[in-house]
């Protein structure tokens, strides 16, 4: 893989960029960027390049544009552009001769490193290094060091550094300029408010230059523009010698939990002491600190070991694991993950169903608190749910297909890209019917207690979201003229299929939805009646449990046709099948919608996404192995996987289908979303989904890691490629390492909290005491 | 000057950047700019750079982005900008061999042309001609043509075209996001309506290509992205032949004068069907059709030629009236002119004073209709002017530092660049207590009474606005110690001089607003009876005329001192003198601001700009010979020229006290201001005031054209590298034509109106009735 353009480091913890070209920045600004969960940055160049795009996010800080837009994470102003002159020559790769170049983000660390052997005329041959990280000690923090040896000539240099204000959300401003100041000629500083939500943002910067290990004393000329304080620092460095420049900036706002109490002024003067505390530090020294939070933060608490002969293997998951840890709100459960992390606008920081289908699982097995955490988020976005269901004329509560802050309710979009025929932009219909999220949550509530057996989340969180949302489904179902119930009118996980009935994947789960509330309302009743007369109080609870009954009884779920194909909806297999050919596996999503809109493909039976396969995997023990293959021979072909959320489900299914060498494809070009060559597929930001899809591919599908009817199973199946696979995960309390060889697999206890742990390979139930041997059964199912 | 990057074309009709830098890319961006008085767009090329800075204005659609914000004029969706792709590389003069360049506008037709020999490995040689102009015949049409012949291997060529609304005005965005859409798979169309004005902008685009006189019939593959609409289209051409793709933009907004009565929806079709009836229109055609135009407009209005051993001398001054005739709203009486032009956000499109004293005198004399109109303006902001006044306790009408829109009031921002010593931003005085602007406009409507004898005006406009600031200045006097009345705490015209008394330039111009005040009071109750009484009911005036006379008795008007030195305020002369060597001539204006704050600078002898200088320009009836010079060898030196206001006040002022060569070196480098080797200078915008004040060096300077008294006086004293200068003039009706030489001046009348015309030269009265010749005196004053 070295000759390519994205490589790794030979111990599989560094990605690498081997050459750069201004034309494809987006693919490392985003997959190498820089990410604390509380703050993500995306990693544009230090210099500026027309084709770049700057993103700095601070999680929860939402804020709508206008009326008529939804709310977004708003760039903060820009700290990391810096303008280096040296010799009179502007700094850049796309002028000059680059005689070496690589950049490279250490996974382990978090630092960002860029290695350059540049040329020009009035320079000579320069040795540039830029660092740069996003502390996980301070999570305010940000810092940055250049380094340059002159190796021909001396050198003038010239830096301008500050803060840029003039940032906006493509044309969005989401700030009143606020005002800047240089305190005590050392610290740049830019507080701004945001225009709606009234969040303050404060940021501070601070220089300090060293000369061969010797602090230069230079001046800062401060100039102001319209939302912009910038410094000019001058000095000059000689053959054989080293300069370092290091920007230390922090960040923070009247959103952050910590400053929830103090008063705005307060706050300022708070962030101002702390980067004036790192005025007599190095960035080595943050680097070291950073390093150490995050092992404790991430290595220490995830283990995903993969030895085999595709070294990227191993590299992908530890990609996948760093930037969901960078995007994971862990400090704050008001704030769930965006559907692209803090690494672009995309999505505007919302979240999704990706988040409780994809992203959650890994935190369920690894760190099971933060899954808790981010249940929580959206019992407390329950009054905005209980409000949607209202406004629809519907019980209960009806959870916002994209959900931002706590009180925002719904904040999908209405209107999207262009309609190629009428030249209109296109409705988003997502925030109207795609309703499956409300059951998806509730999916996610019994994994997490199948996992955990965390009766107190119940009682405080999981039991009234169930509740909640079964009561929604339960006015939401339709009397059907067959005497069944229906739910007509949705989009399903596949949305290229707007308006359809019965949506099999949406039926299964409302199915499992009523099942999980009745079940548990049963046991609350029989096991704590106090809860139950409050739950009976607040929600009327007695009464639903026999509608919901009556309602799972009568509701209505797609069967097997005689080909054994489930209907994807009441209407796909009627319509029109085209030669799909020049659309599938084409570099760029979305191509047929150069030759048809989105009315046309809405009849043909053409899909984004898993639809039934997302069934099989989430329902897998209602169906049989020949179902399965047959609605796989069915559906895959006409599947696009213009949804970075189709490829990892699609693996899993693959492998439980028996076909392991298919998987493994899957999962190979599920990695390269964002990892592969293709250079512009990053640019909008991180696929989160993807990357837990990713994780779920490894541990749950060859990994087989699975709970069926609340039973731990583990029928682990690792790619031929791989000699083994080491994972640990969470299980009622303690914490399990599996190891899979191509031959067994060894599961052992590393917590022993419980005495003994029951878990089934293959239809055996064994007891798990101190470690169990499993010989592999290599028959194909 | 032919080796210098700026030059100009041996007809001296065309301006010429002889060599492309992307680092200096601000200079010919805004001395090409292009403008017809409705729209004014930045001059930056269609390929995007780092450096550019992309600048569309409508006049008068002002809009606050924030209510902590003052009004301005925004940036309307930008849609020069247009991607060029061939054979795969990108267009753009950072890469590649530029072998040969040039770029000119053409002030005659005003067509912005670049003429590129450009070359790559991947294109070969390749003939680049980029065309572009705004059209002065459909004040709502841009229209720009690139022109595209392969020279050695046929080219496959992509172009990325449409709206871009994701501008902003540093960063202040000023509309809400709009609609987009393609009509008739022909026309892109965006409308945007600003946040707090309620303007609605509509914007069409539309392409057509043509490969060797055949029109093609391109594919646009639209793409829509947050604000923005594009259309990718793509075509091959071969060697010997020549493909053109042509771009015809149109815009209207809501507060145009010709859609007031109509409602949005309308006014939108309106538009689309302007731009549709450009379909079959080539980029030529619509050139001619401005071309005349303009010439009928500008060039065959007004006449200023110079027969000068310096070429460029004549293509100055056709510079100017290109661009200040770009500047000005002729279609809207509700519009002012902005100190920048519509060239740049700088000044924000404001109006001040520099348009009375510096711009209004040109019109005067060649277009009074326009001089009219501007006053006109100042009239219909008189009820802002009134509520300025009382506001700041005072009687009758305060004009606002800073002018927008007609009820907008006072609207100069109050916070300003860093202060170097404390860090903080500094405030701006100028809106508090800049007060002479209202003296100002009194003395331009004395001189267009003078000029046009326009009873009407005065009627109807002229003498309310005189009572009204007289009473402003009765009230604003205050009573000193002496007996007599002062004026304290204001801003003279030397901005480097805040909080002074009795600033000289303004009590004498306030003594002026009085004399005018009471004497046409006066007047007009002598010969129309009727008006007085009306006047009288309104304003009170019976009263107020003895009040005027009053103060005007006792305000107090410095007087030369012992060395025959005005004082510029009561303290200028007490304060310390300082060496100004090193920030004389410097290259950047505000050097001394690098060193020390403006509170240091308020307490040294330093000036901005003219002050002293500029009262002897309006009053110098006023002033001895004598006086003149040793104030000017008192102030001069200590004056650094930072304002651009302040050369051409300088150069007429030397020319009167006989020092004919350093009023020619002085008008050298006011020509230099926007036309000079700098390359950095103009990146704010036009210099509109020095535009302004460089045409009256040359009429009123070197072509002697005063008024004294009422009187026409004709003076003329050229510069001896001038052979001849030959202007037309408006006077009392008659457009009176003067040609000077070295020796003589021949005045002619041209229209013969007046049966005579009374002027004097040195003392002399002449009487003119067809053509009179005078000798002129040669020995020195």
């Amino acid at each position: 893989m070295q000759n390519q353009n994205i490589s790794h480091s030979p111990d599989q913890w560094s990605i690498i960029e081997n050459d750069f070209n201004s034309d494809y920045i987006g693919k490392c600004e985003v997959i190498m960027a820089l990410g604390n969960g509380y703050m993500g940055i995306r990693s544009t160049p230090e210099e500026k390049y027309l084709t770049e795009t700057r993103n700095w996010f601070v999680s929860g800080t939402f804020n709508k544009a206008h009326d008529t837009e939804v709310t977004e994470l708003p760039n903060i102003p820009d700290v990391i552009q810096m303008t280096l002159e040296i010799n009179g020559r502007r700094f850049t790769l796309d002028e000059g001769q680059v005689k070496s170049y690589t950049r490279s983000l250490d996974l382990k660390t978090g630092e960002l490193v860029r290695n350059i052997l540049w040329h020009t005329d009035e320079t000579g041959d320069l040795d540039i290094e830029f660092h740069r990280l996003v502390s996980s000690h301070d999570l305010h923090l940000v810092a940055q060091e250049i380094r340059i040896k002159p190796l021909e000539k001396d050198c003038q240099i010239k830096v301008v550094s500050g803060i840029n204000g003039q940032v906006t959300n493509s044309g969005a401003q989401h700030f009143v300029e606020g005002s800047k100041r240089f305190y005590d000629k050392k610290v740049m500083h830019m507080n701004q408010v945001t225009t709606e939500s009234d969040i303050e943002v404060f940021i501070n910067v601070m220089h300090r230059i060293v000369l061969d290990d010797q602090r230069l004393d230079h001046d800062t000329l401060i100039m102001m523009d319209r939302r912009k304080i910038f410094g000019h620092m001058s000095f000059s460095t000689s053959v054989g010698s080293q300069v370092s420049i290091t920007k230390f900036s922090n960040v923070g706002t009247t959103r952050d939990l910590e400053f929830v109490d103090m008063d705005r002024e307060s706050i300022k003067k708070e962030l101002l002491n702390r980067i004036e505390g790192y005025w007599d530090k190095s960035f080595q020294e943050v680097l070291e600190a950073s390093g150490l939070a995050l092992k404790d933060k991430l290595w220490d608490q995830a283990r995903v070991e993969i030895d085999s002969s595709v070294s990227f293997d191993q590299v992908a998951a530890r990609f996948a694991m760093y930037h969901l840890y960078g995007m994971m709100p862990a400090h704050d459960k008001r704030m769930g993950i965006g559907a692209k992390g803090l690494s672009g606008e995309g999505y505007k920081g919302h979240s999704f169903w990706d988040t409780e289908v994809f992203m959650f699982p890994y935190f369920l097995y690894t760190r099971p608190e933060l899954a808790r955490q981010l249940l929580e988020y959206r019992y407390l976005t329950l009054p905005g749910a209980r409000k949607k269901a209202y406004e629809n004329g519907f019980e209960g509560a009806q959870f916002p297909w994209e959900s931002a802050w706590l009180e925002d309710g719904e904040v999908t979009p209405v209107w999207g890209a262009a309609d190629i025929v009428t030249g209109k932009s296109t409705k988003i219909w997502s925030g109207f019917i795609e309703q499956h999220i409300s059951a998806d949550i509730a999916f996610a509530i019994y994994q997490y207690y199948n996992v955990t057996g965390d009766e107190a989340f119940m009682e405080d969180f999981g039991y009234e979201m169930l509740f909640e949302t079964a009561k929604f489904w339960a006015s939401r179902l339709e009397d059907g003229q067959d005497g069944l119930l229906h739910i007509n009118n949705v989009i399903g996980p596949d949305e290229y299929k707007e308006h359809v009935d019965d949506n099999a994947f949406t039926n299964y789960l409302v199915d499992l939805n009523f099942e999980l509330s009745i079940s548990f309302a049963k046991k609350v009743r029989d096991e704590n009646p106090k809860l139950y007369k409050d739950f009976d109080k607040k929600l009327g609870l007695d009464s639903w449990i026999s509608v919901w009954e009556e309602k799972r009884r009568k509701i209505f779920l797609p069967r097997p046709n005689q080909d054994r194909v489930i209907p994807q909806d009441s209407t796909y297999l009627t319509k029109e099948i085209i030669d799909l050919t020049k659309y599938k596996n084409q570099e760029h999503v979305g191509s047929l919608f150069h030759d048809y809109n989105l009315t046309q493909v809405n009849n043909m039976q053409v899909s984004k996404q898993a639809d039934i396969m997302m069934l099989f995997y989430l329902r897998e023990d209602l169906f049989s192995r020949e179902v399965k293959l047959a609605n796989w021979e069915y559906y895959e072909p006409k599947t696009l996987h213009d949804s970075s959320l189709s490829l990892s489900t699609h693996a899993i299914i693959a492998n439980d289908i028996g076909n392991k060498d298919l998987a493994y494809e899957l999962y190979t070009r599920c990695r390269e979303i964002d990892l592969g060559q293709n250079m512009k597929s990053s640019d909008h930001g991180i696929h989160a989904a993807s990357l837990g899809g990713m994780l779920q591919v490894v541990l749950n599908g060859f990994g087989g890691l699975r709970i069926l009817n609340g039973k731990l199973r583990i029928e682990p199946n690792i790619p031929n490629t791989w000699k083994s696979l080491t994972y640990d995960f969470h299980w009622q309390g303690d914490t399990l390492r599996v190891e899979v060889s191509q031959t067994e697999f060894v599961i052992s206890n590393m917590t022993k909290n419980n005495d003994m742990v029951e878990f089934s390979y293959k239809g055996n139930d064994y007891l798990l005491r101190e470690k169990t041997t499993v010989l592999l059964d290599k028959v194909s199912k």
